[in-house]
């Protein structure tokens, strides 16, 4: 073993290596006997003892996990027919020739915010990239499906961008589709890069399902290649690992704790962008959904979301942020042109606006184009005679009603923009 | 006074033309006195007893409102001025000659579910039109914008069809747009009028804001027309009354009460089918939104439903029904082509649907094309030899895995349905 390199940092690698991600035991094994010992126990090169045993199962059963003897054997019968090829230095040299890192638990740059998965926390992450994690209250996840509708990308293109003008890093998973047009969006509205050694906010972070030396789909390499640039990709599987089935699965719940809130754009009735969506609400995390025509299917399962009451509608940047940060702290505020590209709150006010119930009858009650006496005005109303005199008088002061030199009252029209 | 007609009609035909709708003192007062003596004092033949005001002033506080000796006295001041042209005979004569006829609390056929209003439960209700209102559980309201998009009237002549198909019958307002359509939706798809004594359900029900003699807007009269003959339309103002945009606030409050849900398809930021919805949500009814496209200035109060929490997502019939019937109380099938015009849940089963955690890695893990050897097939999806053999086994059953002459194992397709 390479003395350079810290051992904590070997036995890390090494179980990303030989546990698949959510695997509940290796976890649990890491937290009762230390990475080390476990990496050890896991590869074959070391007996549980009898003390690691009753570790393993008393941390098993904390988490509501029946444990027997047979636990840990199952699963060593899982992890060793890895340990022939483990090579973690290897791993570790593969990465950093990537311009990578592997960030561990015991770094202090590790994101405190994954430690809420319990024994579902990733032994490491295999970063590539310039800067740091931002901590999840600076983190939305946007994701949907791979086959969104023109709709859906605008409207990612709108809520990323809208987002990263707010000081927030934009997180996905790399996917054609929703994925994909979050971080290119991201990347555009970000601007330049940062000069050397500026603490910069870094616009968007895909989590891969594969290992971070291979782009993956292939079709978005120039994509996830500008990420890296300026941005940062990770995974919790080593270099060189395939993205299965089940790492997508897992690798949605990375995506949901790293972010303060998740939105769904676009989402089939069943499609994997739901199930991030139900890690980051069992995480007590904020889930917004993106409603859409009802004749989408793509947007069925935002629909369901929104249905079940497990996701809130969102419709701009600023509603996301709203609820990504609930209590208000301080955010930037969007900056330029296009800042803010859904306006459905154009609020002219209505002259009826701020009436009291007895002004909105006499308002009703005076015609636009001839005047009318008072005494006539109080029967079509249905008020009484002072009730109309005192009305008349404070619709006069808002510019809602005239008095002609007969005495006869008629409608005015408010002018300019209201009280 | 006309012998043939009870005095309750006429006192009650009085009381809708002396009182504006949601006059709580004047329903206070029928409710203290009787709607007769209410009618001579709200028209000043009869000055109201010590006992009269005592007995407005225990119901107004009831209602949590702080009433005084002044109170009766302005609503008086507000009243008389009406009772001069006071002719309730001559209303319910119009009324009679057009086919209409005034329904009253104490009319067996009286809906129920007005009392719920309190206070603000009408006089009367003047009517037009073949039979009887259905009771609430029966009714869904549809209402929405007037400047409705092709979107908006879209689904909501699939959402009016559905619920007459459901056997509900579809309440709205006669107004341009979305009232219009989901009326016109309702008519259209209710086919046949029923057999002479044929105990129908009526398709559609309009609530009017002013008198049932004018059909307004004028541009909808054909269709009010075909509501009065199919339908019936009604309001609680009497005759020759015009719309005020006060009394279409408060016809909005009857639209709510009689059905037991309200569905906004759609709505501005600031649209009277919110009120009609918040209407709905005091009453306890069931409030539904249609999510539209987050571009759609006329979806925007839709979505600030579905996001202050006074609404639930709704994008079809079989929905609404829901909502409107939550204990699932009987209701018809939908019957017919187009029954079920929103289709997003296509459901085809995905292959791994169902699956164990060990059998959807072991599925990742087997090759398409080529086969792999049992040990390899460990190694690849981190599962003991063990697990593997008995994963085969399972995914084999599904029709997920085969096995070539060699020994070795790869992926095969499910065929036909699944399970």
């Amino acid at each position: 073993m390479n003395a350079a390199v810290p051992g904590i940092l070997l036995a890390r690698a090494a179980l990303s290596r030989l546990i698949e991600p959510s695997d509940t035991v290796g976890q649990a094994l890491v937290m009762a006997v230390g990475p080390e010992a476990a990496a050890r126990i896991a590869s074959g090169r070391q007996m549980p003892g009898a003390a690691d045993r009753r570790g393993l199962s008393a941390l098993l059963e904390e988490n509501g996990i029946r444990g027997s003897e047979q636990t840990l054997n199952e699963a060593l019968g899982r992890w060793r027919p890895r340990a022939a090829g483990l090579a973690p230095e290897r791993d570790l040299a593969t990465v950093s020739r990537f311009g990578g890192t592997l960030l561990v638990p015991e770094d202090h740059r590790w994101p405190g915010a994954l430690d809420e998965l319990g024994l579902g926390t990733p032994f490491c992450l295999w970063t590539r990239g310039g800067t740091a994690i931002p901590p999840a209250a600076q983190c939305v996840a946007v994701v949907g499906s791979r086959d969104a509708t023109a709709y859906g990308l605008s409207v990612t293109g709108d809520l990323a961008a809208g987002l990263v003008q707010r000081g927030r890093t934009v997180i996905s998973g790399g996917a054609y589709g929703i994925d994909a047009q979050a971080h290119r969006s991201a990347l555009a509205v970000s601007g330049r890069e940062p000069e050397p050694g500026e603490p910069a906010q870094i616009p968007t972070l895909a989590v891969l399902a594969g290992g971070i030396d291979r782009f993956y789909p292939a079709g978005n390499e120039d994509l996830l290649r500008a990420v890296v640039d300026r941005g940062l990709i990770l995974s919790e599987v080593p270099p060189g690992s395939a993205p299965t089935r089940w790492r997508f699965l897992q690798r949605n719940r990375l995506i949901a704790a790293l972010s303060a809130a998740t939105i769904v754009v676009e989402a089939r009735w069943r499609s994997g962008a739901l199930n991030t969506a139900h890690h980051a609400a069992g995480l007590g995390r904020g889930v917004g959904a993106v409603p859409g025509p009802v004749y989408s299917a793509n947007s069925a399962g935002c629909h369901r979301l929104l249905r079940d009451g497990s996701a809130v509608c969102v419709t701009d940047a600023a509603e996301v942020v709203e609820l990504s940060d609930p209590l208000g702290l301080p955010s930037a505020e969007p900056a330029g042109p296009g800042a803010g590209p859904i306006e459905n709150r154009p609020d002219k006010r209505a002259d009826h606006d701020g009436l009291a119930v007895e002004d909105i009858l006499l308002l009703d009650a005076l015609p636009l184009r001839t005047g009318s006496p008072v005494e006539k005005l109080a029967m079509v109303a249905g008020l009484g005679l002072p009730a109309v005199r005192a009305g008349l008088a404070r619709l006069e002061l808002e510019g809602l009603a005239r008095r002609s030199n007969t005495g006869a009252w008629q409608r005015a029209r408010r002018s300019g923009p209201g009280r």
